[in-house]
C-alpha cells in the first residue's frame, strides 16, 4: 500500500534533517546534529529562527589539533595554516536563480562564522541598496562577534577597479572588526582585447591606483585579483602583481576564471608567481578555481600545495556555470590528507558544522546538491544494504575514510520515529530539544497545535515531519497575506475549480474562486484575484518530505515580480528583476502549493526597492569568476 | 499572474529537452540536438522508443582528428590513445535507488555505443537472472553491431574471484564480438584482515588461478582489479599484478576504492606500478577512481598522465557514496587539454552524444545532476543576463572553453515556442521531426490528440511540452492497468475524496473510491483497492516541466514490491527487494501523480522474478568501488 513511504533521499530541509537512504533497507541512518546556537522567537504569528553564538552549544567545544594563528592581513605566523575565504554570498549568489534576501545572507554568514571560516566575502556592495545593506549588516553583527578564542571573521566586500565601487565597498565593510576590500581587473590577453579594450600599461596603472585608493580610505586589508589569471601572460602577471604589492595589496588572489587549468598547471602557476613576483614574500597568495572541467577542488589543493595560503571556496561548490571549488571538499581533503600528502597543511574550521551549513545554503539558494555530491550529498555516507550487517565491516575504515560525525552527521539506528497521536506536549518538547530547537511555551503551543493536526492524519510522526513543521513556520517572511482556507474540485471529468480564503495584514478576510487547468493553477488564479500583485511563476517543484504520501510534502516556488522589484546587476550594471522563493509544507499537496505561492508573494512585497546610488553602466567589468 | 512560467532549469527529460535558464531573461538558450537514430513504434497502445544505429543520422559523420587504433586486448598501437571503459551499468547502477530494468540497460548500452566508448561494463551476471539476461542481451545486440569504421564496443561482465561467477560472466558476454571478463579481489591490508581473512599468499593464489580459469574458458580479454589498490602495500601490489599478468590478464585496473588519494599520489601509484611490475609492458593499465573527496576526475587524469591507457568512468559520475569519475568530465578534459598538458592524449569518443546520454541516465536512474554539475549540469553553459548583449563578448572564448555544440547542445535564439491551438497536424509533425522523432501516421495521431488537449488549455505549446507528451507515451511499460478517469475533492475544509476508474489488460473497467489525507493519498488508496498488489511508496517528486503552472507537471515515484519481486544483491549475495519507478506527465498534478503510480505498478507486475541460479552467499566479496 502506498501509505508507508520512506523519506525521500533528496529531501531538502534547512533545519536539521534526516538524510536517510530510503530505497534499500539500511541498518544505519544518519541525522544532522544541530547546534543549539539556534533559538526560535515568535513574532506576529510567525516563528523566526535567530541564532546566537552566545547560547549554550550541545556540541562539545571544538578543540583544534593545531591553533589558528593570529590574524594579520599580509602574514600568517604558522607556515602550514591555510585561510578559508568563503564566497558563497558573492560568487555563489551569482548562480542563476540563487538570489538571496538580506535576512538569508545574514543567516548564512552567521553559520559560516560557526564553521569558523577566516574570511566571509559578504557581497558586492555597489550592486544595489539591498546588497550594500546586507554587507553592512553582516559587518556590523557577524563582523563584531568575537569568540572566546579571539576569532572573528574578516568581512570582505567586492569592488570593480573604480573609485565609486571601492568607496561603496569600504562604506559597507568598515563596521567590521576586520574589514577587507577585494578589487579586481582582467589581465589575460583575450580579456584585455575583447572586454576591457585597454593596453597592458593602462591596466597596471588602474590596478595600482585603485589598490592605493583603497588603502588611502583606511583599509589595511586589500585583496587584488587579476581576472582570468589562468590564461594571462606570465611575465605580465608578475609585473602587475608586483605593482599592486607596492601599492599596498595584502592578498593576491589567482583566479582560474574559466576553469580551464589542470591541477599540475595551476600548481605550477602558483609556484611561478611565488618564485617570480617582486615582494611576494610580504603578501598572501590565494586560489579561486572555477569548476568547468570538474577540477576545482584538485586545482585548489594543488595551489595550496604550491604555496597559496588562502583558498576561495563556496558551500556546496555553487556559483555560475559549473560553480566553484566546494568548501567541504577542500577542507575535508586538507583535514584527511594534509599531514600525509600536503606537507602538514591545516585549516581552522570546526567541520562539524559542514552539514548544517550545506543544508541551509541548499534551502536558501534552491541549488540542490546531487545525491552523489562528495561529502554532503544524500548518498555520500550511504552503504548498500547488508554491508554493515554481515559483520565483516565492523572496521569502519574498510570503506569509510571520513567519520560522519566529523561533518555533523550522527549515526542513528532508528528511523527517528518517536511520536504518535497520543504523544503529549512534553514528548514533543523533548523531541524538539533533542533536535536542537529551544522553544518557549508560546512557541511550543503553535507547533503542538500543528503536530496534533498531523498526528490525527498519520499514524507515526517522524523527526522529519516535526522539522518540516518548524521550518514551515520559521522560514516564512513577515506575513502580509495568510492562507485561511481552500476548497478544490478537480480530475479528468470536469473543470478544476478552487475557492480560496486569505486574510490580509489587518486580519480582514477575502474570498475568491477561479477555474483553471488543474488544482494548483485554479488556486493560484484565485490567490491572484485577491492579492492583485503581478508575479510570474518561474519554478515549481515538490518533494514528499516524510513517510507516506499521506505525509508532509514540501513545495518550493520561485516567482518574479514586476518592474518595481528590481536591482542593479552585480556584473553588468543593468537593471534586473528580482526573484523570490517560497516554500510550504502540508499533507495536502495542493494546500502546500498554495502556501508556497502566498509565501513568495509575501517575501516579494517585503522587498526594499532598489535605489541603486552607485550605478556605473559605462564600466562593464565582470565579477571574477 | 502565475500563468506565464518559464521552464524549470532542473527539468529532467530523457528525450531531447530544452535546458534553458529561466530566472533571468537570457538571450541565448540551448537545446539538445538529438540523433535521428531514434524511432518510435506503436505497440498495444503504448509508444516505445527504439533506436537503431542503421537509421540515417541528422548529425554529420563524426570525423575524429586522430584515428581510433584497432582493438587488441593487451596492446594499443597508438601510445597516446586512452580507452574509455564505461561502468554506468555496473558501478553506476550500484547507487542507492538507481536499479535499472533490462530494457533500460539496453537503451543505455545503445547510447554508449553511439558515444563510442571502448568498453561497456554491462553488469554483474552472477547477481540474478535479470542481471545475467541484461548482460547477455547487450552482448548479443550492441556487442555485435559493427559500424562502418569497424568499431564495436567490448562487452564486459564483472565477477568475483570464484569459478561460478567467472563462468556465469563468460556465459553472458561470450556472444559479443569482443567479450571481456573482469574479476577482482581485495589486496589492501585492511581488507585482507577485516574482510577476506586470508593471507597475502592465499590471495595471490586465488587471483592467479581465477585469471587462468577465465582464460581457459576461451576468453582472450581478461581484466583484473586489486580492490582498494590505493591503500595496498606497494611491493605486494607489484607481486600480485605480476602473477596475474603471467596467468593471462590483459588489463590491470587500479581502483582507488575509498576515494582517498590526491592526484599527485594516484599518479605516483600508476607510475610506480608501471615501473616495478614484471611484465607490465604487455598489458594495459586502467584507473578506477571513487569521488569521496571530489577528486575522481583529477585522479583519473593524473593516472592517464602517468601511463594508464584505460579510464573507468560513469555517465554523470554516478555510483555508490560520492560516485565515480564522470565520463563527460574526463573525456572533455582530455579533449580540451590533452594536447597541451597531457602529452597528446586522446580518446575515440563522439562527444556530441554526451548530453543525450547524460539525460537518459539521469531519467532512468533517477540520480539527478545538480545545476552546477560540470559539463552536463543545467547551468554549465548558462550565462547571466546581459553578458552576451553588451557586445564585448562576441569572442566566445572570453568565458567559454567548451563550445556547447561539442557535447550536443545547440544554440537557439528562440525559446522554442512554435505551436498554438490552431496549429495543425503538419506543423506538429514538422516540429517532432526537428526534435528527432520519426513518427508514422498512427503514432502521430496519438500524439496529436494529446497535443490538441494541451493546446486547448494553454496558449503556447513549447518544445518541452511536446517532448513531455512523447516521453509520457514512450517510457511507459506494457500496460496492465490504464487510468481512465479520476475525480477529486480536497482542501482544508473537508475530507479528501477520490474516485478512480481503471481499465485492466482486457479492457474491463473497474471503479473505486477512497478517502485520504490529501488528494494524492486518497487517489493512490483508490488505485490500491482496484489493483490489490502490495507496494510501498519510497519516493515521490514533481517538477513543473514547461511554461506555466497551467502546463505540464511530471511526477516521478519509486515503489517497492513484496517478496515476489526480489533479486540477489550484486554485492553481498543477499536477497533484496526490487524497486520500480514510474513517471506521469499531465497538466493536473493529481492526475500526473496517479499516472506515475499506475506506471510503476505496471512495471512491477512486468518484472521477471529472480531465479538466481548462481547465488553464492558464502563468499561475500564486494564489488570494487
Amino acid at each position: 500500500m502506498a501509505s508507508s513511504l520512506l523519506r525521500n533521499p533528496n529531501l531538502l530541509s534547512t533545519t536539521p534533517s534526516l538524510p536517510t537512504f530510503s530505497s534499500k533497507p539500511t541498518p544505519f541512518s544518519f541525522r544532522v546534529k544541530p547546534s543549539r546556537h539556534c533559538s526560535i522567537s515568535l513574532r506576529s504569528q510567525t516563528l523566526r529562527l535567530s541564532c546566537s553564538i552566545s547560547d549554550p552549544s550541545p556540541l562539545p567545544p571544538h578543540i583544534p589539533l593545531r591553533r589558528r594563528p593570529e590574524y594579520i592581513p599580509n602574514r600568517i605566523s604558522d607556515p602550514s595554516y591555510v585561510r578559508v575565504f568563503d564566497t558563497t554570498l558573492r560568487d555563489g549568489e551569482q548562480s542563476p536563480g540563487a538570489t538571496l534576501t538580506s535576512k538569508e545572507k545574514l543567516d548564512i554568514a552567521r553559520q559560516l562564522a560557526k564553521l569558523g571560516v577566516d574570511i566571509i566575502e559578504a557581497g558586492f556592495p555597489a550592486a544595489s541598496k539591498d546588497d550594500f545593506e546586507a554587507v553592512k549588516t553582516i559587518a556590523e553583527t557577524i563582523g563584531n562577534t568575537v569568540d572566546e578564542n579571539g576569532y572573528v571573521p574578516v568581512i570582505c566586500g567586492l569592488s570593480r577597479c573604480n573609485k565609486k565601487d571601492i568607496e561603496r565597498a569600504w562604506d559597507a565593510v568598515k563596521y567590521a572588526k576586520r574589514p577587507r576590500i577585494h578589487t579586481f581587473i582582467a589581465t589575460s590577453d583575450i580579456h584585455l582585447e575583447h572586454k576591457l579594450k585597454k593596453t597592458k600599461a593602462e591596466v597596471i596603472e588602474i590596478a595600482r591606483n585603485m589598490v592605493r585608493f583603497a588603502r588611502s580610505l583606511g583599509c589595511e586589508d586589500v585583496e587584488f585579483s587579476p581576472e582570468d589569471a589562468g590564461r594571462s601572460e606570465r611575465e605580465y602577471l608578475y609585473e602587475i602583481l608586483g605593482e599592486v604589492i607596492k601599492a599596498g595589496a595584502t592578498t593576491l588572489n589567482i583566479p582560474d576564471t574559466v576553469g580551464i587549468t589542470l591541477p599540475i598547471e595551476f600548481g605550477q602557476l602558483i609556484a611561478d608567481i611565488k618564485a617570480n613576483t617582486p615582494g611576494i614574500e610580504n603578501v598572501i597568495i590565494s586560489t579561486h578555481c572555477q569548476n568547468d572541467l570538474g577540477l576545482s577542488t584538485a586545482n585548489t589543493l594543488s595551489g595550496a600545495h604550491a604555496g597559496a595560503r588562502q583558498v576561495e571556496v563556496t558551500i556546496n561548490g555553487i556559483g555560475e556555470r559549473a560553480g566553484n571549488a566546494s568548501l567541504e571538499e577542500v577542507v575535508m581533503a586538507i583535514k584527511c590528507r594534509g599531514d600525509h600528502v600536503l606537507g602538514g597543511l591545516f585549516t581552522g574550521l570546526d567541520t562539524r558544522h559542514i552539514v548544517m551549513t550545506s543544508k541551509m545554503v541548499e534551502e536558501y539558494t534552491g541549488m540542490q546538491t546531487q545525491p552523489h555530491k562528495a561529502i554532503v550529498g544524500a548518498n555520500a555516507f550511504a552503504h548498500e544494504s547488508g554491508i554493515h550487517q554481515d559483520g565483516m565491516l565492523k572496521h569502519k575504515g574498510t570503506y569509510e575514510i571520513i567519520c560522519p560525525e566529523e561533518i555533523g552527521l550522527e549515526r542513528s539506528n532508528d528511523a527517528g520515529i518517536v511520536l504518535g497521536k497520543l504523544s503529549g506536549r512534553h514528548a514533543l518538547k523533548d523531541r524538539l530539544t533533542e533536535l536542537g530547537y529551544d522553544l518557549d511555551d508560546e512557541q511550543l503551543s503553535t507547533i503542538f497545535w500543528r503536530f496534533k493536526t498531523v498526528a490525527e492524519q498519520k499514524k507515526r510522526v517522524t523527526d522529519a515531519d516535526i522539522i518540516a513543521l518548524v521550518s514551515d513556520e520559521v522560514f516564512q517572511p513577515e506575513a502580509v497575506w495568510k492562507l485561511l482556507d481552500i476548497q478544490i474540485t478537480c480530475g479528468t471529468l470536469g473543470l478544476s475549480t478552487a475557492t480560496v480564503k486569505l486574510a490580509d495584514a489587518d486580519g480582514k478576510e477575502h474570498v475568491a474562486c477561479s477555474m483553471g487547468t488543474g488544482p494548483v493553477d485554479s488556486a493560484y488564479k484565485a490567490v491572484d484575484l485577491i492579492v492583485k500583485e503581478p508575479a510570474t511563476l518561474l519554478e515549481y517543484s515538490m518533494n514528499a518530505v516524510t513517510e507516506g504520501i499521506d505525509a508532509i510534502a514540501t513545495t518550493r516556488v520561485l516567482i518574479r515580480g514586476s518592474n518595481k522589484y528590481s536591482s542593479t546587476n552585480a556584473i553588468t550594471g543593468e537593471e534586473v528583476l528580482r526573484t523570490f522563493s517560497g516554500t510550504g509544507s502540508e499533507i495536502d499537496i495542493v494546500v502546500s502549493s498554495v502556501k508556497a505561492y502566498v509565501g513568495a508573494l509575501n517575501k516579494m512585497m517585503d522587498f526594499k526597492e532598489n535605489s541603486s546610488p552607485t550605478k556605473i553602466p559605462s564600466q562593464k567589468n565582470r565579477v571574477p569568476a
